[in-house]
C-alpha cells in the first residue's frame, strides 16, 4: 500500500505548527551557523517526544526519505544541514528539552537531546555540579548534538570528551526503532556498548534523543597563568612537568607569537609581556578548594619557562583567555582561512609544523594554536581563498597526508560531516570503513540516516 | 573448490606444535576455571601473531567452523570455553605476549592480548604507571581476555572498568580481517567508536588481539581501614559522604555480619572489634604521596560509624582484606552457592535485599556483599545445591527479575556468556538486542564468533 506524501505523515505526527515546509522557516536549518554548509530541506520537523521523533523516522525509512537530524547546528564540518538535493527531512531536536533529576550521590542526570550546554550547566549551578566539558557554542550546542559528535574542548585534558562524559543514550536507530538505556549504572556488562557506538556517529546511525550525563563537581576556584616560551620544543616538555605535578590542570591551550601579534594588532590589546616569545602556553587550574598555592609551587618548579604572568582576578583572566579565544575571529578577519582540526601525538608537533610549512604552496601563510596536551592543533592556512578548488583539495591531501604520516588524526573534535569524508581513509583503514559500513546497514538497513556524512562514497 | 579440513588449514598456519588436537593437550583449554562449565574443542590453536590469528578465523569462516576466543579462562560465566559439540575451535591468545614502548608523557602503551594483568604491573612498575584496575585473577586473567568482557573489579570507583582504561584495540572480526586502531590519541574524531564495542563483546564480534591502554600512576602508599555500621542504609549515606571528602577513595567493599562470621568462624580468625556489628565497610585509598592525614579527616568527619580499625602495616591490611576476599571461598565450602553478580542503584539495595529474602524459597539462605559504590552486589544463595534445574531457574528468574525492577543490571561486571543469555531480556530491551543482532550479523557475517554466547537464542 503507497503510505502517501511523507509531509503529511510528518504533519500528522508533530502538528502544523512544528512540521515547517515554508522557505523562511526552514532557512536557519538549511545552512550552518558558518555559512559554508548550505543546503535545502524538503520539510523541518521538530518532535515534542521520543516517541513522535521515532514515528518521525519510521515514516521517513518506509519511503526511502532521507532524513538530517539537527540539535544546536553549531558543527563545523557540515554534518546537521542537509544537502542540496531538497530530498532530505531535517529533524530539529531542540523541543526535546526534559531535565531529569540530579542524581546526586551517584552524580548524573538524565536531559533531552535539546537541551544547551549552557541550560544545563545553569540547572546544575544550585547542585554544585557540572557537565566537565566546555566549548566556544555553549549557547547553542545541545548534549544531543554534543554527543553524535563526541564533543571534546578545552577541558578534555581533565574530563575527557563527551563518550567519557556519557554513561547512557537514548535514541531512534534508522527503522524507526527506540533503544533506551539511561539508568546510568557504573557497572553493566549486559552486552555491546551502543551508547559508545551512537557517540561519535554524527547521526548516520540513529537520532539520539536523550543522555545519561556523568557529572563533575563544579570547579569554584580558577587559577589561570600565560606562560612564554623560547620555543615548542621546550614548551611540550614543560607540559609534560605540569601535568605530572598539577593533577588538577584542566586546560593547557598554546599559541605562537605570529598569531599572537595577529590577536594584538587587530585588537589594540597590550602584549601581557615586556618582550615578544616564540611560544605562549594558558594554563587554568580549576578545583573546589583555592588551587592557587600547588599552583605557584608547580610553576615555580617549571623548567624553561621564559616568563609568567598570572592572572590574579576574573579581568586578568578574561584578558588572558581573549589572546586565546580572538585567533579565530583574527584569522577570519585575515582569511578567509583554510582550517584542519587534526591531532598529532605532542612529541611530533614540532616536525609535523616544520614539515608543513615546508609543503606548503608559495604565498600561504600558515598560523596554527591549541589544545597541546590533546595534540589537538588547529591549523589555519591564510592566503588561499581564490585558489580553484582542485588546488584547495591538492592542499587539504597534503597536510592531511602529514598528519596520517605522524601518526595523528585527521579530525580532532570537529568530526568527519561531509567536509572530510573524503579523506577519511588517511586515518581509518579499509577494514575499518568496511566495519563502519557492516554496522551502518545494520542499523540503518533503508540507508536513511545522514547519507552523505561521515561514510566516503564507495567504489 | 572444496577448501579442504580445518584442522589442516590450522596446522598450516600456526604450526604443529601450536595446533593441539590430543584430547590431554586440549583439556585445560575445554573446562573453565570454577568447573562450572565444560565442553568440547575440535582443536586448539595458539597463533603466535595477529596475522596468524587473521589467517586462523578466515580459515573458520571460509568452513563456516565456530571459533571461540580464550585468553586466561578466567572468566565466571563460561564465555571463553566451547559448548559439548566438539564442532569449535578454541583460538588461545596466550602467545601475543609482544609488550610495547611505555609512553611516558601519555601514560599508555601498547600490549598484546595474552599478557597477563600481573606480568603488565610488573613491566609498569619501574615507571612508576599501572592499569587501575585489580581483580583477583591478577596472576592468570590476560588484558585480551579483560578488555573482551570489560572487566571492572576493586577499583572501579577510582579509575573506571577496562572500556574507560583502553584508548585502542587491535583485533580480527568475524571475516578475519583485521581492524587495528592503536595510535592512542586522545582526541580522534575519525568514525564509530570500533574500540569500545569490541570491549564487553564476549568474543563474539571478533577476536581482540592487542590493546592500547591508559595507565594511571601507580599508588606506592595505601591506608585501608574496617568501619563497622549499625546496618546497610547508615553506611550507603557514610560511603556518600567519604566519596565527596576523599577523590582518591580506590576500593569500598561492603560486607555484613552473616557473611563475617562464616568466614570468621572457617578461618579462625578473630574478630576486629570487640562486638558484633550488622554491616561493614572496607575503604581503602591509594596515592602517590601519603595520604593518611586526608583518610584520617575524613575518617572523624564520618556521620553514623560505630566503629573503626586502621591497617597501620601491611599485614594488618591483609588481614582487614582477608575477611572480605575469604567470603568466596567460604560460601562455596559452605554451599555449592547459586551466584548472582548484580548491580542495583546504591540508594535501592536495602530494599532489593529485603525483597530478595521474602522471594527466596523455605530452605535457602541468602548471602550478600560488594563493591558498594557501584551498586555491585555479589548475591550467593545457599541450600539449592540438589534442586532440580526447573527449580533453580525459576530463582533465577525470580532474583534476576527484582534486579530489573529495581532499575539494575542482571551483569554487573562478569558479563552474559553462555550463563546467563536466557535472561539478558530482564536487562535489555528487544529493540536493544535487535540491534545487537545486526551489528553481530555485519561483524560475523558467517555466524562462527563465539555462539551461543551473550545473545539469546531467537524465538
Amino acid at each position: 500500500m503507497d503510505p502517501g506524501p511523507i509531509e503529511d505523515a510528518l504533519v500528522r505526527i508533530v502538528g502544523r505548527a512544528h512540521a515547517l515546509d515554508a522557505p523562511d522557516h526552514r532557512a536557519g536549518y538549511e545552512v550552518d551557523w558558518t555559512g559554508q554548509f548550505r543546503g535545502q530541506a524538503r520539510m523541518v520537523v521538530r518532535p515534542a517526544s521520543t516517541a513522535e521523533a521515532s514515528a518521525c523516522v519510521a515514516a521517513c525509512a518506509r519511503r526511502g526519505v532521507p532524513l538530517v537530524a539537527q540539535g544546536g547546528n553549531t558543527g563545523l564540518v557540515g554534518g546537521s544541514v542537509p544537502d542540496g538535493t531538497g530530498d532530505a527531512v531535517v529533524l530539529s531536536t531542540r523541543r526535546l528539552t526534559d531535565i531529569g533529576t540530579v542524581d546526586q550521590p551517584g552524580a548524573q542526570i538524565t536531559v533531552g537531546a535539546g537541551v544547551t550546554l549552557q541550560g544545563l550547566n545553569e540547572h546544575l549551578r544550585p547542585h554544585r555540579l557540572e557537565l566537565g566539558i566546555d566549548l566556544a557554542a555553549r549557547g547553542s550546542a545541545t548534549v544531543g548534538g554534543m554527543a553524535a559528535t563526541n564533543a571534546g574542548g578545552i577541558h578534555v585534558i581533565k574530563h575527557g570528551s563527551m563518550r567519557r562524559r556519557i554513561s547512557g543514550i537514548e535514541a531512534v536507530l534508522g527503522d524507526g526503532a527506540v533503544v533506551s538505556h539511561l539508568a546510568g549504572l557504573d557497572k553493566d556488562n549486559t552486552g555491546y556498548d551502543l551508547s559508545s557506538l551512537l557517540c561519535g556517529s554524527e547521526g548516520t546511525l540513529g537520532v539520539i534523543t536523550a543522555v545519561r550525563l556523568r557529572l563533575v563537581p563544579m570547579a569554584v576556584e580558577r587559577v589561570t597563568a600565560l606562560t612564554a616560551w623560547a620555543g615548542m620544543r621546550p614548551m611540550i616538555e614543560g607540559l609534560a612537568q605540569l601535568r605530572r605535578a598539577l593533577p588538577a590542570l584542566e586546560a593547557a591551550e598554546y599559541m605562537v607569537r605570529p598569531g599572537v601579534e595577529l590577536v594584538l594588532d587587530r585588537y589594540q590589546l597590550s602584549d601581557p609581556f615586556p618582550a615578544p616569545y616564540p611560544a605562549y602556553l594558558l594554563i587554568e587550574v580549576g578545583a573546589e578548594h583555592d588551587p592557587t598555592s600547588e599552583f605557584a609551587t608547580a610553576i615555580a618548579a617549571l623548567e624553561g619557562v621564559r616568563d609568567v604572568a598570572v592572572a590574579l582576578d576574573g579581568q586578568a583572566r578574561e584578558r588572558l583567555w581573549a589572546l586565546r579565544e580572538l585567533h579565530t575571529e583574527a584569522l577570519s578577519a585575515a582569511g578567509p582561512p583554510r582550517k584542519y582540526d587534526v591531532t598529532v601525538p605532542p612529541v611530533s608537533i614540532p616536525d609535523f609544523l616544520d614539515q608543513v610549512v615546508a609543503e606548503l604552496v608559495a604565498g600561504t601563510t600558515c598560523h596554527h594554536f591549541g589544545h597541546l596536551a590533546d595534540g589537538n592543533v588547529h591549523l589555519n592556512v591564510l592566503g588561499v581563498g581564490d585558489r580553484p578548488d582542485a588546488e584547495l583539495d591538492e592542499i587539504d591531501g597534503r597536510v592531511l597526508g602529514l598528519v596520517a604520516r605522524h601518526g595523528g588524526s585527521i579530525s580532532a573534535e570537529h568530526g568527519i560531516g561531509r567536509a572530510k569524508r573524503r579523506w577519511l581513509g588517511l586515518s581509518r583503514s579499509a577494514a575499518e570503513i568496511s566495519a563502519f559500513r557492516a554496522i551502518k546497514t545494520g542499523l540503518d538497513p533503508a540507508g536513511i540516516m545522514n547519507p552523505g556524512v561521515l561514510l566516503p562514497d564507495l567504489g
